[in-house]
């Protein structure tokens, strides 16, 4: 399998704090690597966690709240400056392009490089990017302002074929792909070697759920169902149930019974509020009704 | 003579380092903050050297290369998101002020404080702000885009009244500010007391000069002639001079020569290129020209 784990670079919300970024995360998947919203201070973060950010090709922005893509356009003048030339593409709001454009043309800068930009929309599920290995979708979050979560699922991986019965029946090259695809094999002498007695399962594809500042909504559910790993934010404890309400955000309690109905594996949490110094009475919320929750903090690697 | 300091947020040119931030100062004078320039993660320097970032009233941005504003909006918005009810005034190219409303009006954002924007040009010196006690005036630099340095004086301190001489004569306290200004005293019987006999000079004023990005520039002398402390950009060390002069920077030798020819009594360097890990030579370098010259390095404090 591949190696697929996500780096917290940032779980603040509304303002950075000494110890806290604003919201930022790096997703990598083999030799790719995502980057997921990206608040000031993102690319200061990948430099000091020795990410090459050059390396990074997609990058992935929720919504137009200053604390998740502060940090964009000096990430992308930074490419630029360090000489940049393969492609970036940027998925957000249309109007993420005009103030992207309007803070180059100031600057008179015209990129190495070519920044594709793909809007995104806050209406419906959506495939963004996908290849042979990996697809990518937003959708729709309950927020102020359009919002859109992000979805990663590997693509479902092919039947193995056993490696004991490929030699006892010398299996011919050139069907190997049709039996990894499900077909049974038939041998020169008609035997029918059904596809189940020959192959084995691989292992299940993996999923990363990202939800970004959002009231409870319970849309998100079939979405999110059973992936392997879900961020969903909380910025506030339980007792500000009202608080997060007005403010389109969520409480521990709410994240952790998305968590539940989902039943996600496991859940991180994040985006929290700068009145919390200290994190534990967050996690000992969520814990209370979703035991396998973490603390989605700066510089923290989740395996997925 | 009120406290006046100034301290550096960040001290790297174009791109930031895992040690240093793009450019930012902050100028105390007395009780009044001044911010400089506005780096990325300007505001998070702040925080970590506990100064209470809504004291800044005034906000001065040398040009709109992103090393020197990216971290504005976010500072902005922190102000906001934090109660700040006082106005805010900002200085810089005209179009900044549509850089910070597309930002603002992309997040719904409306202010909670008045921000007041005064757009600066770069083709003449020109007076910004001024009280009783401080002037700010923008000044040409010589740069790829319109470009400004900022100069900092002090108002002319008024005679002080010598002590013994105030009580040997009984002068009536509603001349005080008379003799201050400069009058002599004529007392009851029609003696007159020469101003230089019953006054003594208060200290000179200070003075403070910004120069951030600029080529080797002559013009800037007469403007920052005699400063206290000058602050003049070094990007480059000598032997990359072709280079700096291409890119509209400036080499050690250059910014300490126009130290030497303006005659100021301190200089600064600072918005090093990330290539120098090792600010040493470049200090070494300036110093044989300039032996007063201190590196303008992240957290450092000068008085002035």
């Amino acid at each position: 399998m591949l190696p697929f784990n996500l780096t917290i670079l940032g779980s603040s919300s509304a303002t950075p704090t000494s110890d806290r970024n604003p919201t930022a995360q790096l997703l990598s998947h083999g030799e790719k690597l995502f980057l997921i919203d990206c608040g000031e201070g993102s690319q200061v973060s990948l430099r000091r966690m020795h990410i090459h950010f050059q390396r990074i090709k997609h990058i992935f922005i929720s919504h137009l709240h200053g604390d998740h893509f502060y940090g964009l356009i000096g990430l992308i003048s930074s490419m630029h400056l360090l000489g940049r030339t393969k492609p970036l593409h940027v998925y957000g709001p249309p109007m993420l392009k005009e103030i992207l454009d309007q803070q180059l043309q100031a600057s008179l800068t015209t990129l190495l490089y070519t920044l594709e930009f793909h809007p995104t929309q806050a209406a419906t599920e959506e495939i963004l990017f996908e290849d042979e290995l990996i697809s990518v979708s937003s959708f729709p979050m309950l927020h102020r302002i359009p919002t859109t979560g992000f979805i990663f699922r590997e693509k479902p991986f092919e039947r193995k074929i056993r490696k004991d019965v490929f030699a006892l029946l010398n299996i011919p090259v050139h069907v190997i792909s049709k039996i990894k695809a499900g077909e049974d094999y038939v041998a020169a002498d008609g035997t029918v070697h059904p596809n189940l007695s020959i192959t084995m399962e691989s292992p299940l594809p993996r999923t990363y759920a990202f939800c970004s500042d959002t009231a409870y909504f319970e849309d998100i559910i079939p979405i999110v169902q059973g992936a392997d790993l879900l961020y969903h934010e909380t910025t506030f404890m339980n007792n500000r149930e009202a608080n997060a309400a007005e403010k389109f955000h969520s409480t521990t309690g709410q994240a952790a019974t998305i968590a539940v109905k989902a039943a996600v594996k496991k859940l991180l949490i994040g985006h929290f509020s700068a009145r919390y110094d200290d994190l534990q009475p967050l996690l000992d919320e969520a814990r209370t009704v979703f035991p396998a929750t973490d603390l989605a903090v700066d510089g923290c690697i989740f395996e997925i």
